[in-house]
């Protein structure tokens, strides 16, 4: 890392500059540098966990709550896990040069559509100083230069974490300093310039609350995908395996509450909800879930609260759950495709036809079937590590991987082919 | 088409709520619709060419341009072209359940990448009626509700082809009449409506001049993908065939210099600034070319016109072509990343290393090889016709054909995994 502070619109250019000579990199070269980073990271575990508890220590003092701190804490295994995942990241195949499709055409014009890096790839993150060196090594492998622009509460172990990618990056010649950068400025004016940097910034990704979801809706004038809100829900059809439809809301509620693909409303079949909801609701209760009912559902279950508009839009992202009982999978669709968040949403049927209908109809990057919403996450999936969970439609949908930091060029051959129209 | 005018929120609101109906027609029955469609369009011939000559006749007589008269004008053979081009988009594959890729993870969950439909498409365009029936096409084949905008010079045209399209709709029970609508409403507050009908709108697709691309990109709040300016460059390498040079750049420029794909830019290697380019400079000039040239070009073409900075920036659309000597690909290449538009760009050369890089390195939609620009076409590329030719990196790149009206949503099937994290 550079000693003097550099802005962020000279980060943007320098990175824009870098981005040609970073793109055509072979695969081995990258991955070089991938090896080196994690190494690197390994070598300055003490460093960086100390400025973390630093972090960490200013966090707890200024009030920060728990979750976040957290979060922010890099812990041994957390470290371990960190260098791990850049070494992932260097064994995965390398999608750029992949040619996704091609034909010929009828005068002989060869069209074939390959991937290629997408430029300069930014991302706003907070507390989790993880996704510094995560994000690095997702770029490196696909040959973009990552700018990195995380929170104040975690500047010590980022600059930390940076200085460690940067001694890995300088092993290696063929590869820029710039090719990864961080905004050294934790200020709303750098955030807000980094998402005005059209022309330097190719992709950006915010990974926060929705304040900051909102702030880059409002203001980016660079591409953006959305990491946005996981209002995520469970059907659990007529046709359900009952032991299925309980493991998998459990699963889906309580093993991390916190997270953006936990389950928030639970939506019954009511031909369950005398049989089988009751004993799920205890179950969940007694895992410490605090249950919000409608009407059908405190009949059957009356220790719920009354659950009201309001709680079909919440995304809790803790111990608390809304549920509802639909008349059949068509209503359970009718209510996601209204209240949902376009995250996860999954089904437990064993009719297929039902199961076939529910993945087309409702709008989500990833709809389950017969197992847990907690899939939905990019190590899951088998993408390492994942530079977000995209919530539109456009350009990547899902937890984003390698190939989402991609896009696909026409290259097209002739032999002096011309047009005549 | 409904007798009464509906307002902008009305139409979106009807597409919305028909969205789910469309996207799960199978094949064959979209197949049906469009069928009809093109039969009904020709049924129709008669008076919609007679609305066509009233609006071509107001539009002289506002003094409207002859190229945008033409543009505007539906003769016998657009009329047939149009019904033969519905009928091109029945036959060609429904890229709707396409498993893009699949891969089981060791956990036993199945995952699948399937295509499917965006929902809502709108797209705003200007002069040309034949959009009105082409996109209507593409998105009745793809599953997707299309909202239309055309421009108010077009008016009674669209009209009249959209009565023709909703006779074909109405033909066939399951599609309903909301899958294709048009906004009957040509003025700048309809359009805005339509750019900012978030939740409503699933991609927007502007096609027209530099001024509504700026007023998309100030005030779109929908996903929008950018069919934008075509700053086109042919370049002519040291390694180029002389005859294969001769020809693509004439057909670049001269085939038809009114759209986004002719050439504006000549560059070439300062090895054929005396032995090859003073003789395309006569061939040209002589088809009524006025030639801009760098001091080298004016050095060995003595009639050309001082080229400016202006004139690299410059998108002629005309009979005007910029001329610059470089010193080698590299100089090439770096001309058209600082200038380019990112739409289509070509090369000549017959070295496959100059001839790979060049297609790696320069910021296109597509990179032609030994053939030209011109080619960065819809009907060219095999897609029957184009919804728009994308300049920008995420979600579609150049010419946009059916695919680019899907999304691929992850689809996951499990036997009753669940996550123990």
């Amino acid at each position: 890392m550079t000693a003097t502070i550099q802005s962020v619109s000279e980060v943007c250019r320098a990175a824009a500059e870098a981005a040609a000579e970073v793109a055509v990199l072979p695969t081995q070269t990258k991955n070089r540098v991938l090896l080196a980073m994690a190494d690197a990271v390994e070598r300055h575990a003490e460093p960086i966990m100390k400025a973390n508890a630093d972090d960490v220590a200013a966090a707890r003092a200024a009030g920060v709550s728990s979750t976040l701190c957290d979060r922010l804490t890099l812990n041994e295994r957390r470290m371990a896990g960190l260098s791990s995942a850049i070494r992932t990241i260097a064994g995965l195949p390398d999608p750029v040069g992949a040619i996704v499709t091609g034909w010929t055409r009828p005068n002989g014009i060869l069209i074939q559509q390959v991937r290629e890096p997408l430029g300069v790839v930014a991302v706003i993150y907070e507390a989790r100083p993880n996704v510094t060196g995560e994000v690095a090594a997702l770029c490196v492998k696909t040959g973009n230069c990552a700018v990195l622009r995380g929170s104040s509460m975690a500047m010590a172990t980022n600059r930390a974490v940076m200085a460690a990618l940067q001694e890995g990056i300088a092993e290696v010649d063929e590869m820029p300093a710039a090719a990864v950068q961080l905004v050294d400025d934790p200020s709303r004016d750098a955030a807000l310039e980094l998402m005005r940097a059209k022309g330097y910034i190719d992709l950006l990704v915010p990974r926060g609350g929705p304040e900051l979801i909102a702030s880059v809706e409002a203001n980016a004038t660079v591409p953006t995908v959305i990491d946005g809100a996981g209002n995520c829900h469970v059907y659990i059809d007529t046709a359900a395996d009952r032991r299925i439809a309980t493991d998998v809301a459990i699963n889906a509620k309580t093993s991390r509450p916190s997270v953006c693909n936990a389950m928030e409303t639970l939506l019954v079949h009511r031909d369950l909800a005398h049989d089988w909801l009751p004993g799920v609701l205890d179950e969940l209760a007694a895992l410490g879930v605090r249950i919000k009912g409608d009407e059908t559902v405190r009949r059957h279950w009356p220790r719920a609260e009354e659950a009201t508009e309001t709680d079909w839009e919440t995304e809790y992202l803790d111990l608390v759950l809304a549920v509802r009982v639909v008349d059949d999978a068509e209503a359970a669709i009718r209510h996601i495709r209204r209240y949902g968040s376009a995250n996860a949403e999954a089904i437990v049927t064993a009719d297929i036809q039902t199961a076939r209908r529910f993945t087309q109809l409702v709008d989500a990057g990833s709809v389950f079937v017969n197992t847990s919403t907690r899939y939905s996450d990019g190590g899951e999936f088998g993408y390492g590590v994942e530079i977000g969970v995209s919530t539109q439609k456009l350009h990547a949908r899902g937890p984003m991987g390698l190939a989402a930091l991609t896009t696909v060029k026409n290259v097209v051959w002739g032999s002096g082919q011309i047009r005549i129209v």
